[in-house]
């Protein structure tokens, strides 16, 4: 169980959360939650020793491979760098013998710092201080961090602490690797080389262990034991009564697709790069490095500060989980490469980008850092390449995006089976890679949204206008024409949700593919007067003459689901005639997916039953189109009807609930939202933290509590704040302007350092200011 | 620690040994030593429940693989399907917790079942029995039978069992499978394919769990869970203070490679013959189908059948146990498979066949079961086409054997690098494959061997001739002739002692050359009369009447070593020059290599230390060649310098011993070659146990103690039965008539159902007779 009370280190108040008891059956919760990164590397929180159900991984962004054919290309798992065995006395220390007190593992959010401390007491009844901390630098992406206390309380031991670079590592059994060269220099530092096997990515891996008793610097000469894909140092050592052994171990990663040196691709120059920051880092030491960490992790949390005020305390830490986990996760560094649907926490998902990163991540960094969100939008500028592929693959024109990408240019890597129906026995086909489409459309969305609330031109001219055209294009080529109905119509997909596959006009698919071509036409029309000359650029590149009246004709003729007379628009053409059943029994379980312990995917689809947020998600993305009380309506139809299976749900609910004034509800929903990875379920996490709940949970802070929308150009405020808050303030960008907001029940405070004067829409009315504003609210 | 007492079960005496405690520290002891095999699979024996430092092998013989380029083809470790996760009262079990009484961990050698019992009391103190039986069948080859019983003995319990098929195993990280589709048919039946990624060798593994509860079937329903390269059923009951339930595991492997159907190569119908003989297996049951299989092993017995009175009751305990692991580890049943340096037992060696084969193992085949000798050395007649090629890449001519070999064709697949050079930080190049040349004349030697003892004519014009002409003609091509000396010589290799690398004229080396040219010789001119028509077969294929001159030239001009004023004949060139080291240290330690810790290999190139018997081996292949005081002088010479570091050296020494008459040396070197696995060590079968070694005991006894050897195709017998032994009997084959030995200290009898006249030499007088013989020996 975690606990949220920072009781040990009261400075980490609203900072830290702490696993107060180690439970070996659910290793996978707090090595997710408590995971660590960079953007660059990101490392699972796996123990020092080993436990049977652990799972360790350490993955560096971008460096995809695929196994074989039949497997679709990942994030592969790099060597271990982590497990540290200790024989005390002979016997291999495990918490799972003896006992123990003052057990607390605490990942502390504010300088990325895991610590795990407590006092084992052995089955012969010696009792030893254990103390182990960790980091992932933030200042020198490429370190690794370790160190380790041990202190015999009351009789003497015998220690062997045996640590070294373990690549026998795989990805669930795919081995991404070949085996490297392995060296071990002076008896001090390891090197092992691994390189990728199909992507030839090498990666160069260097470790060193330093030692101090209770404080003095010692020399112990090692084993060295070099094995397969795998090579380790032990250390003996007698420590008497109250004597301190520290053991520092650094580690230095480094591969052929970093982007930070020019020659990266010449492995002998990383090899001695590698070995000589390391030997830097191992003569400056773990404290001072540490203190570099903390440092970058100190600007970075001055540019994401955050205030809440709320009865319930845990609603702040909660939101700085949610920003620390997208830092530890996002590569800023480098704009071939996405965010992982489960971060680099995990191997689920592969370390795939999907629609989560434009519709749930990206608004946290086009609001609060817009050069990032820039570089995550060239990102889908450079998958151009692939989405174009695919359309022609799928005999479609124009950017077709994959459902699921990797390295920028593999195209579509969505896998193609999933899980066991229990019906057939049979492994369940995916069919998100072929027909999930919509995630087009979302891109395109995301692009207008960056520039809607930047202003960002030159991103546009270089970048967002092609990327809008060739989406409409798309989805010109994609709509087909029923002769009958006299309309454009999408048959075959699936939409937001999943559990609904093979069905026709998905309302979420239609409108946004609408809002696309829509788009595209506009910004055509605006071009030809604003820069002709680009527009010729493009025209001759991407044939627009000839394309835009088809999507003229195309969004003039779209079918766009209406509401019925309850005012309900239907998510497909068949779901409201579909069979409705009781999902209390499965809305009241913890786990997801337990509907599939009774009904196969086949038997679900026949009824009203959704994963997630489908037509209510669109309701947000496109607010103005739609009424409140149409909004209310269908919130009330769908949400009895939704399991909430995708992680993806409970904030766009909660963001609804703040639109129609359901405050209650909306902070009822963001509590779940937060509960996804921080809350009691023990493996909800155990594939990976759920990178998309934790933008939504700024989400839902941001655009549900404080109201904050970009409509029509115009950035719009309306704070509902939670009953049990009472103040909430957060940095707010608005077309190059930084704005400090501060809210309280009654009261919007705005300051900027900007000189520029800020146009905003406050509780519907317009408003304008320079320096500071000071607004009385009428919505309490 | 192994007891070797029957003590549980008085019938089993010298037929099992038992682990009485568990040693999570040392399970590769009781994993190698233990497993489970019946030549065509081989299964380590793993714990059901998972630990930390456990290694999970399932070898199918002759599927090797290569995971890439840098790495050679190995013994792929095929899907777990062993390990069943037992939780209680929502606990994982272990035997790290709580405590444990009645601890019994049993091998059976003669039904080939393990068995673990114990009665664990958990941490809460609820008592709880645990049976485990585990075959793997000698009557169905393609069968493993599993069963599990637990009885809460105070209280009731929760338990929950999961096992399935777990196809995340790897060779040490090395991958070799893809990942194949996943099935469960009626809620019952695991499937689970898998092919080999280069070679494509397709597996299916098929599982199935009955239950029963105090003797009653019961049907419990699965959760059923699919993941990546994993499949598992998760079955949850509820039991009283004195029930017992009980879970047989069945499961049948099946591959493409199998050669008992004419149609493996088709997946669909090794699907279907999967699924189908797992459903019989089934409606069979454990007990029935565990009966067919000591059925089998019964008639194994009878045709190994020793009998030894010792003072010692381990000393035929440790012979059995040999016979069992060669029973275990030969693929009798297809020529294209050889016997792995650790058996079917481990991942060492990578399931490669050495000169181990033909040199320590073949001659427990040729003399009690000659079939298999014969399909043996079919699979170096196989061999040849690799063996060929490989003398091309290295410029010479005929057929040049690989120092190790997997599937036959493949030629050579020695790994080429090593362990770490202490003194470099390098990792160490194996020279083996390059310049350890001697194990093509070892292999002629073994034909000669087979067909003096065996009189097998047919396999010499079908195979043998071949070989031993063309292995010839290697060594004609393959000797350099020294002006200056006026002789033939062999420079830059690697004799038996691997400690000296790149020596000139090995003596081991020379020797057997010249045997191998002289053997060719005399086999040319025997055919020249007795079938000329084969000889001209034979010449036009291998041009005989070109090579035939070189061959007499050549043996007639190699430099054969002599022995020095001392009566010592130099192991090579240079190593009576070397300087000498007190070995004294290193040879108390039970570890093997320690030397390493100290000096680097380069070093101990340069220092008079041998890993293993190397002249002395020569003096047993070509006993009649060298007078025993000289024997005697070398062993003297040698056997301080020789740390035994090889597992081939002690019954070679053993044997010696008894050759120069020193009765008690002889029985403690045995009992040394003993021990390699059985003795106390617990980390010297960790990456499986030693074949050779298991070859070389029944050398020690039968060419040791029986004196069993033949000598110009004559069958001569010398026993010498160690003091502590009063009796010795066992079965021989002799030119196809199958001999009873029986050897007291001043008796030998034979007796034999062959209506053959039998002639032999017995302490050097030859004698003849029909049906029995009894002979009073004067050598006490």
């Amino acid at each position: 169980m975690l606990s949220y009370d920072a009781i040990q280190r009261p400075e980490l108040d609203q900072w830290s959360f702490t696993e107060t008891e180690f439970n070996p059956l659910a290793q996978g919760k707090c090595e997710s939650v408590m995971s660590l990164g960079n953007g660059y590397m990101g490392l699972r929180s796996a123990t020092e020793e080993a436990y049977i159900g652990a799972t360790r991984n350490l993955f560096v962004n971008g460096t995809f491979n695929r196994f074989d054919d039949f497997e679709v290309t990942e994030l592969p798992n790099a060597a271990d760098v982590t497990q540290v065995e200790l024989l005390i006395d002979g016997k291999r220390f495990t918490l799972e013998t003896g006992s123990v007190t003052d057990y607390a593992r605490t990942l502390n959010l504010r300088d990325a710092e895991l610590t795990r401390s407590f006092v084992w007491e052995s089955d012969q009844g010696k009792r030893i201080r254990l103390e182990f901390r960790r980091f992932v630098s933030m200042h020198d992406r490429h370190l690794i961090g370790m160190k380790l206390q041990i202190t015999p309380l009351d009789e003497g031991i015998s220690l062997r602490l045996a640590s070294g670079i373990n690549a026998q590592m795989s990805n669930s059994g795919s081995q991404h690797f070949h085996e490297g060269e392995k060296r071990i220099f002076d008896k001090k530092y390891l090197q092992l080389i691994q390189t990728t096997t199909e992507t030839k990515v090498d990666f160069v891996l260097s470790a060193q262990h330093q030692f101090w008793i209770d404080g003095t610097a010692v020399e112990l000469a090692p084993q060295m034991e070099i094995e397969r894909r795998k090579m380790e140092m032990a250390y003996s050592v007698e420590l008497k009564a109250g004597q301190t052994l520290e053991m520092q171990k650094l580690i230095q990663v480094h591969t052929s697709r970093d982007s930070d040196v020019h020659d990266a691709g010449n492995l002998e120059s990383l090899r001695t790069r590698s070995l000589e920051t390391l030997k830097k880092s191992g003569a400056t030491g773990y404290d001072r490095l540490f203190e570099q960490n903390q440092q970058a992790w100190a600007s970075l949390w001055d540019r994401y500060h955050f205030e809440i005020e709320s009865a319930n305390r845990f609603d702040l830490l909660a939101l700085r989980f949610a920003i620390y986990h997208m830092m530890v996760m996002t590569p800023v560094h480098d704009r071939r490469m996405g965010i992982g649907a489960k971060g680099l926490s995990g191997e689920g998902y592969k370390g795939h980008s999907f629609w989560d990163t434009e519709i749930f991540i990206l608004p946290f960094f086009i609001y609060s850092e817009p050069e990032v969100a820039r570089t995550l939008l060239e990102y889908r500028y450079l998958g151009l390449e692939g989405a174009r592929r695919k359309a022609k693959e799928n005999g479609y024109e124009g950017a077709m995006y994959p459902w699921e990408v990797a390295w920028p240019s593999d195209g579509e890597v969505t896998p193609v089976w999933g899980a066991v129906d229990i019906v057939t026995g049979k492994q369940t086909k995916i069919w998100s890679g072929f027909i999930e489409q919509h995630i087009t459309s979302d891109i395109a969305y995301a692009v207008w949204h960056y520039y809607q609330a930047t202003g960002d031109q030159k991103f546009m001219d270089d970048y967002g206008y092609e990327m809008i055209f060739d989406t409409a294009t798309f989805w010109a080529s994609r709509l087909e024409w029923d002769e009958e109905a006299s309309r454009y119509e999408i048959n075959e997909v699936i939409g937001p949700d999943e559990y609904k596959e093979h069905v026709d006009n998905n309302a979420f698919t239609n409108y946004m593919a609408h809002f696309n071509l829509q788009l595209a036409l506009q910004y055509y029309d605006e071009l030809k007067t604003r820069n002709p000359q680009l527009l010729s650029h493009l025209d001759s590149a991407l044939s627009l003459q000839h394309y835009a009246q088809e999507w003229q004709e195309k969004a003039a003729g779209i079918y766009l689901p209406k509401p019925d007379e309850r005012g309900i628009i239907a998510q497909d053409d068949t779901y409201l005639e579909k069979r409705i059943l009781d999902l209390t029994p499965y809305k009241s379980q913890t786990k997801v997916g337990t509907l599939f312990q009774d009904y196969s995917l086949d038997q679900v689809n026949e009824m009203q039953v959704s994963k997630q947020a489908d037509i209510l998600m669109l309701f947000y993305l496109l607010e103005n189109r739609f009424a409140p009380e149409l909004k209310r309506a269908n919130y009330d139809y769908y949400e009895p009807k939704t399991l909430h299976d995708s992680s993806l749900s409970f904030s766009t609910h909660s963001i609804l609930a703040s639109d129609f004034d359901d405050k209650k509800l909306a902070y009822e929903l963001f509590r779940r939202a937060t509960e996804i990875d921080l809350g009691p379920h023990e493996h909800s996490s155990d594939a990976g933290i759920h990178s998309a709940s934790l933008g939504g949970i700024w989400q839902c802070v941001v655009m549900g509590f404080a109201g904050v929308r970009m409509l029509d150009g115009e950035l719009h405020l309306h704070p509902k704040i939670p009953g049990k808050w009472q103040r909430l303030s957060f940095p707010l960008y608005w077309k190059g302007s930084l704005l400090k907001l501060n809210i309280t029940k009654d009261q919007l405070q705005i300051t900027t350092d900007s000189k520029d004067e800020i146009h905003l829409v406050i509780e519907g009315k317009k408003v304008s200011f320079t320096g500071q504003l000071q607004f009385e609210m009428i919505h309490i």
